[in-house]
């Protein structure tokens, strides 16, 4: 038999997490964390066993591993629930076209954009896009996500749509089905692609992701043609998911609304009555204000999405061409200063309404008996840094599944 | 005779640096990136010995310590010319309630703002000062910053503006009085502590410093009270800077360009006037776009101003109540995608003309024959990665004077 896994983490300053209300959490519970001072957490076979303050810490039997938590706060590992992390390549020369002036969708229609770095994830081959999907992990770990998400939708071919959800799930990711994010040159029209799509693609993706999602805009794929292809991927067994309101209102919110879909995410542009529907609804409203930040777009109504009842969450949309940010401190810093939600607010979105929206919020996203032993340790007594220190070296320790993942001094 | 020494980054992707025109940069000048393709560069004593492409790489006499720049780019080391970085303490608090509604203003006026860490930073003793300031310093070292300026003015009283200055150049800063920061509550209004200042502590300070700055904005000190500061500081040695522009256009540029003063810095607010005025100028413009994102203010005017031909620099603002951002990084990317520049104006303007208004331009921001050995490589062969990678790990080695003064993998 061998011996109990076991960490303990000691002396930490603080220890933070969510209020403990039911997922997804919406109004005034969001703004409800719970803070332990002096305060011990003990992990066990990957899970938290224990914590609490410091005086209340027993003895613990049989050999257990120590993290020194003196200066540091404690809050959940992150939760990363809406990225395209898995691509080859870069575009940082449209990231220079775009400073000197050109717009997203001047760059997509000039055959930038999506489809360029579909050219590269197709090019990469399986072996060459996990090392790149690793090497994108490894950089969320060191910005403290422990969970994430990760979409297809780069390579729009039967293959290389099923390689990108097999190395998602091979980096221990939560693959998401993107079919639907762009019609690739060889199909004469988005119909032509959905025919493909579901005839070919759904069967193999069903098995493999998590989700569907899809990219409702205009040049991309309409309301009819959304619902199409969430039909047939609920009816394969998925959870659903959708692109909307980032550059247009097109009709997003009402069907996911309609569908009944996990989330619908961006909402860079969604107005008052695409607010009440979402506060209206179970649909977790994800943003994604890095993304808005990196193309100089308005920032989605947060404030006005939490006051009106809403389950909001937070994610990076980390991708090559719309948000090079992996980086869910950033966005905590972007949602306080931008979006106008507190530091608590901010901690439970990108924490359990994250891993809500991903179906795991019954043991991530918290730190809480039972919970998986994912915990992030701050380089300061008070967890707030996350996001008041814009941008700096403020994740010192990551801890997954009860084990040092990752140190800043290590 | 000690031996030679020698440090040589070797295979290194890419050598990037700010055009050879006389500096500060302006117009196009400013976008016109020297680059040398799998290239070298060798330090000697300190200084830059020579670089060029790996073919045109010579032997090398005696023992040289090399560094292997394959997969890297290098580019100057940073300049930041606008810190408050000798601070005690942290302002997070204020950061929440500002999140939750409160504006800089009001919580200024409520005795938060300056003077919060003034009491902080005088509480803190000279010891206790240095040893805050070495932790950010190592923090601007982390993020590629060689060379920083930062300013007193959380003393506000005469031993600890003196102790501010004294730690800076200590900790191998470039020290710029800011006495005129704020009115402490020992005086009775703003004339009577400039009659302290000057009278008091401008005659040691001088002698500390290298340059004089002043907060010019409605609450603080006003045209006059600035001029009498600014005149009677220049008499002294001192080079000149202002706060300007950053709520209101409070006279802030004329003054600057009156007294001929190296910078101004912040101009938020500032409208076409005094774009014109700064453009017919050698004062450079200081722009700070993280302390504008902190503080959900507009952005400043940075396109017109180099369109109409002004000197323009970036830099972090780092200070503890708004932008607690050490980050250059950072500031390129939001220089990027908030204020319309490309990467290489980006990059010139914290470089080059950084070090112009730190009166340095012979010698730090370029990387050129002759010029101080500081160099930042980047994990990446397209240097426009350090501001298209937002808040990511791109900074992989930092070199100073010569030798590794921090490296992520050590």
């Amino acid at each position: 038999m061998s011996p109990v896994r076991r960490l303990l983490v000691r002396d930490l300053a603080s220890v933070v997490s969510p209020a403990r209300t039911r997922a997804p959490l919406r109004g005034v519970a969001l703004r409800e964390a719970e803070v332990i001072e002096r305060a011990f957490v003990l992990c066990e076979e990957g899970r938290i066993a224990a914590l609490g303050p410091m005086d209340a810490l027993g003895a613990i039997a049989g050999e257990v591993e120590e993290v020194d938590g003196r200066g540091l706060s404690a809050i959940p590992g992150l939760v990363d629930c809406h990225t395209h992390a898995c691509f080859a390549g870069d575009r940082v020369h449209e990231f220079a076209l775009r400073a000197a002036g050109a717009s997203y969708e001047e760059l997509h229609a000039a055959g930038g954009g999506i489809l360029a770095t579909v050219r590269a994830t197709r090019a990469a081959g399986e072996e060459g896009l996990a090392a790149a999907l690793e090497r994108h992990r490894r950089w969320m770990l060191q910005a403290g996500t422990t969970t994430f998400e990760a979409k297809s939708g780069y390579g729009l071919d039967r293959d290389t749509e099923l390689a990108q959800l097999r190395a998602v799930a091979r980096a221990g990711g939560v693959p998401t089905w993107l079919g639907a994010h762009a019609v690739p040159p060889e199909h004469a029209d988005a119909d032509a692609y959905l025919d493909f799509l579901l005839a070919e693609v759904l069967p193999e993706a069903a098995s493999l992701a998590e989700a569907a999602d899809v990219f409702l805009e205009r040049g991309a794929f309409d309301v009819a043609q959304a619902r199409r292809y969430l039909e047939a991927c609920r009816e394969a067994g998925l959870a659903l998911r959708l692109h909307g309101d980032q550059f247009t209102e097109a009709g997003a919110v009402p069907l996911a609304v309609e569908l009944g879909a996990r989330s619908v995410d961006h909402l860079e542009v969604t107005g008052a009555s695409g607010v009440a529907l979402l506060a209206a609804s179970d649909v977790t409203a994800v943003l994604l204000p890095a993304s808005a930040l990196f193309l100089g777009r308005p920032m989605p109504p947060a404030r006005a999405l939490v006051d009106a009842g809403a389950a909001v969450a937070l994610a990076t949309d980390f991708n090559p061409g719309s948000a090079f940010c992996e980086s869910l401190p950033l966005v905590m810093s972007l949602a306080c200063t931008q979006l106008r939600l507190t530091p608590e607010e901010a901690l439970a979105a990108c924490t359990v309404n994250a891993a809500h929206v991903l179906g795991r919020a019954d043991r991530k996203g918290r730190i809480a008996r039972g919970y998986d032993a994912d915990l992030v340790l701050l380089a300061a007594e008070d967890w707030r840094h996350v996001a008041y220190h814009l941008a700096g070296p403020v994740v010192e320790t990551v801890i997954r599944g009860g084990e040092v993942a990752w140190s800043r001094s290590a």
